[in-house]
């Protein structure tokens, strides 16, 4: 350790959950890294396989032969670094098939080791070191530790193979530039099996992420066993999905609609918290309050605000109405809840949600406003603000900090609270001028429930496009704040909405490999970061997931690469939407079992443009069309879809040439369609149009719910040209 | 009108109190106006000697002969317009010594006149004509036709001079930049008279700004009568000026020292209220809670938090601890206040204060803490909010709309409050993504107690020097917020904080030239601000102002002028201080009558640098020195200020050679100044010091209070050097 050429400070311990910035390492610590890595390491060699990037690499002379005579240690009666030790052993078991014996405490000088040493670095930071007498791995944090052995798992697999391997001599000191690298994973619209949860919360520790937010709770589902209330997960957890084709999915021992759901005992719970806490990540579980409650008020309708409260968890995506009341018992409810939610989840943050809270129930509800005389507060937003201040109180008394969406800033937001900046980062930008933390997890980048891809083949999820390098770019701390007001960034967080992510499948190809790109935006220096790099090291990084049997999404080329043009069949995803007010790339209903179509669509204006197509020589229009169940709860914006009427009691498809007021060409009547739920292909000759047009195909219909989808047109040649031998 | 080459959209009136942005003109006309002039204007000729700068202006051909034999013509049964014609024959009569007859109805058409007509452009927007056979103002609204007589007044002086002149043919199409244009004048830490704020009213009704923030409460006087409360003003009216001078300063009547002071009865705010409306400008009120208000709790000690309440107004500045309680009879108290002076001013804007309220107070008074338990209310910023919402409610109830500084976005901003953005930007750009309105009053730009020259004379004030092309280059609109954004702030407010600025003499001279080129800022679309053209105009506009026999600042040279190196006497403001955290151009505390000493100190480190000194030869130093009670009230920052222990009793100013920590050269003990309250002179030998050197003078001493000030140093020739005839 003599040789390395600068010291990172790392004196400041990163206790967990000491990364709460002002309370755990000093955030100009990260600061001085990012300045002091730019400068080390200008003109550096090709970096290390290491994803994220290490702050600072300085290549030395030989190599250290790992091979299956290696040994790793760990200090005698250090059960973290033995746990750690055993994890790296694992890790090449795996992905290298070398199974290394873990030793307690110094190994023999003769035997070649990787050695896990308590040093300086402190926290999340650490020091290796190769060198051809063995590899070194120093850190007086557990986390720290941890991540180094993670580091020297990647130095020890650049590439696939199996056996003994040359790692090239170097010395890295690594820290990370922000305390909160988080992903959020919504088990309330679907839910995912413990199992999952564990391997994700793995995969994440791989990347050295460490925040996972859980979104337990929302108006589809309730997922986390409360002891003193139990119908929040009897009556809570548990719907029907949208749809006629799931209401004829009948269960043969009610006779009635198969209900889907589950929720997480807390024995799991705490399972999986210690899983996750092993690998250094913490879990920030989400309650949401005081909307996005409709599964609960379903369970105890007493907590509702509404005359006629809901009787069963929704089944529609979108802003519900339904409110918890402001009475005492409901608070008492809400501490209840968050007393055992505390007692699960050990870490300094619990996310309260606040956001999307529409506030007509609260306006209507006698109660609610007789309690607001009561309290002096003239106005329900100044209400909903003393709502989260008071549960903030509550949860301070407790040793805890309330983290929510940014919607908490308006109405008052709550003393000491952390902001969660979703739109966009003007949440991040308010946070930090008054004084307020904030991590950034701004949509539309890091959601990732949003497309990675165009390809027709992508999952299901919002329609906009967020490539992996779009994630990569994506600078998380607002330029105008001050160096003062940065500190107040603790950090980046990309969202797994799953309204639309029905499979634990689909979660992990939305999450990866985007996930490395955060990973790398939370962890590295800023000026660190390479885009060139970052895929060398990423196709090493996608190798040893592939060999550890994880799923991804395909990495997007750079330059999406658009249909062919000659193309003469396009699915909705190759074709251009007329407009992208609510753009979905959304899953058809149907079948209940077995593969379904995916419809790229705007709900609030179904209709697709196919630019410049050929139409010399096509006389046929053929479209496999769908119908999806209008699960959308849009308040009054349902008003502002349009309905041009049908010529025929159950509406057509037409298509217009070169724009949407264009002539029709073709009008293809949905009667066919009607009887099917799944997908049904319609023909109908095509006027004859020579040359290259765009077309616009919608549909005719009178009422909004079923949305009419195209899946995929062709455009056919003429039937009696094709006969004539043309 | 026929031959305008394009015409403004001016069909959104913006109805008084309609300014409000969002309530009046859509603020997209604002936007739209400064667009189509910054085309529009592309190559015009010379601008028209009127200040602010028109909108659009297009130079025609030939001339209008004004002299004494036109008439101004006003509608018949038009009272604003008669009123509008009287002001403008009033302008001309004082400036130009014309004296033009204002008629009723159409004028005879062999009479050449200036009309104002009724038509097309709304609210405060107005056309302007000149043509060979008369001019013409044009507006539908009230204040449009008032801003157009304006004009043309300041078209018919374009230099000092008497009697007919030729004003050039033109149209003008004209319409502010942003409805809120404010300056706030602070009548609580120093009074002025009635007739002097009327004069003040009427000098920015010239400059076509149009909101008067009157700050008529504070710790150290409360300005207004409130008839159900006398004590306010008997007891919050009056208060002896800090230091011994003033102490010593006994009143025959009473044999106590003499108070200062004064208030505002209902009738002469009424008068003054009137007075403002009829020049279209609207007063804000200001009525400080829940800090600020010593005067207040001084007059009725039952409205405090604190366990010894004060006994009468402080003679203190700074941030004092006295905070409003919050009892219901407090709250019973505020409203009673808020609805008398609803009753005074009808403007929509009521203006709580809301700033540096420290929480000392309500952290330690035991009903304050059971009432936050009460409202479940955990925190005192968050007591603070609720408190401010709760008054907001009480004025929206009235039809009004609470504004506060900035810090009412801390613990929660008040549903539809407007902020006042003083601290920087800031305010603004977090008020605006939160949806709420801001007016942009921010410091140092816009604090107008900042010296404006670094001159000797310069009035009292604050240290930092804030010139005219500061503010006039100053841009109110933060860049990062989105068009939408945009439209929240309101607009530009300069402040006249009156704590150094004691005479009514000064109000004018820190208030001109300053408030014309944030009018500018305000009315004149930004792409037409131009410096040079606003210097030139400037120039006519000041030699109106000298006609009317108003006083304005010295006209501060764009680049000061330093002292000259060669001078061998520098007062106070042409050294440099040694570091400037709380720099201020005070004025001495005596003597009671006559003309002070004014130092430029920093309080929290009275100490100054003489850079490069050339002391060859010189053997003497003279040094004038003076003290002044240290009357700041900041909190445990006065642990911050270092006191260099003496070596006699009194202390010593000592001077350093090169640096601050160099070594002494003179040493000049301030027995003989103790005796004195105003500047006394010293003088000490100077240690022989050859060469150009920077001298360093600080003061020893063993308490903060008095502090001791240079008012001015002399360096003098060696006396025997000088005696041997060198």
């Amino acid at each position: 350790m003599d040789r390395r050429p600068a010291r990172l400070k790392t004196t400041s311990p990163l206790r967990r959950p000491g990364w709460a910035g002002r309370f755990g390492a000093p955030p100009s610590f990260f600061a001085g890294l990012a300045m002091g890595a730019a400068v080390l390491l200008g003109g550096a060699a090709a970096a290390a396989p290491i994803l994220p990037a290490v702050a600072l690499e300085t290549p030395a002379t030989g190599s250290f032969h790992l091979d299956a005579r290696t040994v790793i240690a760990a200090p005698a009666a250090d059960a973290s670094a033995l746990a750690t030790a055993g994890y790296l052993a694992e890790l090449l078991a795996r992905t290298r098939g070398l199974k290394l014996k873990v030793v307690e405490g110094a190994p023999a000088t003769s035997v070649p080791a990787i050695v896990l040493k308590r040093g300086a670095p402190a926290g999340e930071a650490y020091g290796l070191d190769v060198r051809p007498d063995g590899l070194t791995i120093e850190s007086s944090g557990d986390a720290g530790l941890f991540y180094g052995a993670v580091s020297a798992w990647q130095l020890a697999t650049p590439a696939p193979g199996h056996g003994a391997i040359d790692i090239a001599a170097t010395h890295i000191e690594d820290a990370p530039r922000f305390g909160w690298r988080g992903l959020m994973l919504d088990s309330a619209r679907n839910f995912q099996s413990p199992a999952f949860v564990e391997a994700f919360i793995d995969r994440m520790a791989r990347a050295k992420l460490n925040v996972l937010q859980w979104h337990l709770t929302d108006d589809q589902g309730w997922r986390l066993e409360i002891r003193k209330y139990p119908r929040l997960t009897e009556v809570g957890a548990w719907r029907v999905p949208a749809g006629p084709a799931a209401a004829a999915d009948l269960d043969r021992k009610t006779g009635r609609p198969r209900r889907i759901g589950g929720f997480y005992t807390q024995d799991q719970v705490r399972q999986i918290v210690a899983y996750a806490a092993a690998r250094h990540v913490t879990i920030v579980p989400e309650i949401e309050m005081p909307g996005h409650a409709q599964a609960a008020i379903a369970a105890y309708p007493q907590l509702g605000a509404a005359a006629a409260p809901p009787d069963a968890p929704s089944s529609d995506w979108g802003v519900h109405p339904h409110l918890y009341n402001v009475d005492e018992k409901t608070f008492g409810f809400l501490e209840d809840v968050l007393t055992e939610v505390m007692a699960l989840f050990p870490g300094r943050y619990i996310h309260i949600g606040g956001d999307e809270a529409v506030k007509g129930e609260w306006k209507a509800d006698p109660a609610v406003q007789a309690r607001m005389r009561d309290l002096y507060i003239g106005d329900e937003d100044a209400l909903q603000g003393w709502f989260v201040a008071r549960i903030g109180h509550f949860l301070a008394l407790h040793g805890r900090r309330l983290i929510g969406w940014d919607e908490i800033l308006q109405g008052g937001v709550a003393p000491g609270a952390t902001v969660m900046s979703w739109r966009g980062l003007d949440g991040a930008i308010v946070a930090a001028k008054l004084g307020h933390d904030a991590v950034v997890a701004a949509q539309p980048t890091y959601y990732f429930d949003n497309r990675q891809a165009a390809d027709p083949d992508e999952p299901p999820g919002r329609g906009r496009l967020v490539t992996l390098k779009d994630v990569y770019d994506f600078e998380p701390v607002p330029a105008i704040l001050s160096a003062a007001e940065r500190t107040h960034v603790l950090g980046v967080q990309a969202q797994l909405w799953s309204e639309h992510i029905r499979t634990e499948d689909r979660v992990s190809r939305m999450a990866f490999p985007r996930a490395l790109a955060l990973a790398e935006t939370g962890w590295s220096p800023q000026p660190r970061k390479d885009w060139r790099d970052f895929t060398a090291r990423l196709d090493a990084d996608l190798g040893r997931e592939r060999a550890l049997g994880e799923a991804f999404g395909t990495v997007p080329a750079e330059t999406p690469v658009g249909p062919q043009p000659a193309l003469r069949t396009r699915a909705s995803q190759e074709m251009r939407l007329c407009s992208e007010r609510v753009a979905l790339n959304l899953e058809d209903d149907a079948p209940v079992d077995g593969p379904r179509a995916r419809f790229l669509v705007d709900i609030m204006n179904p209709c697709w443009i196919w630019p410049a197509a050929d139409l010399s020589g096509v006389g046929e229009i053929e479209a496999a069309v769908g119908q999806l169940p209008f699960n959308f709860q849009i308040g009054d914006d349902i008003r502002k879809i349009v309905l041009r009427p049908p010529a025929t009691e159950p509406g057509e498809l037409e298509v217009r040439r070169d724009w949407c007021g264009g002539p029709v060409i073709a009008m293809l009547p949905l009667a066919p369609a009607t009887r099917s739920q799944a997908v049904t292909r319609l023909k109908a000759p095509l006027a004859p149009t020579p040359g290259v047009h765009d077309l616009c195909m919608s549909f005719t219909r009178r009422t909004v719910d079923p949305i009419w989808v195209i899946d995929r047109v062709t455009l056919a040649p003429d039937a009696r040209e094709a006969r004539h031998g043309r």
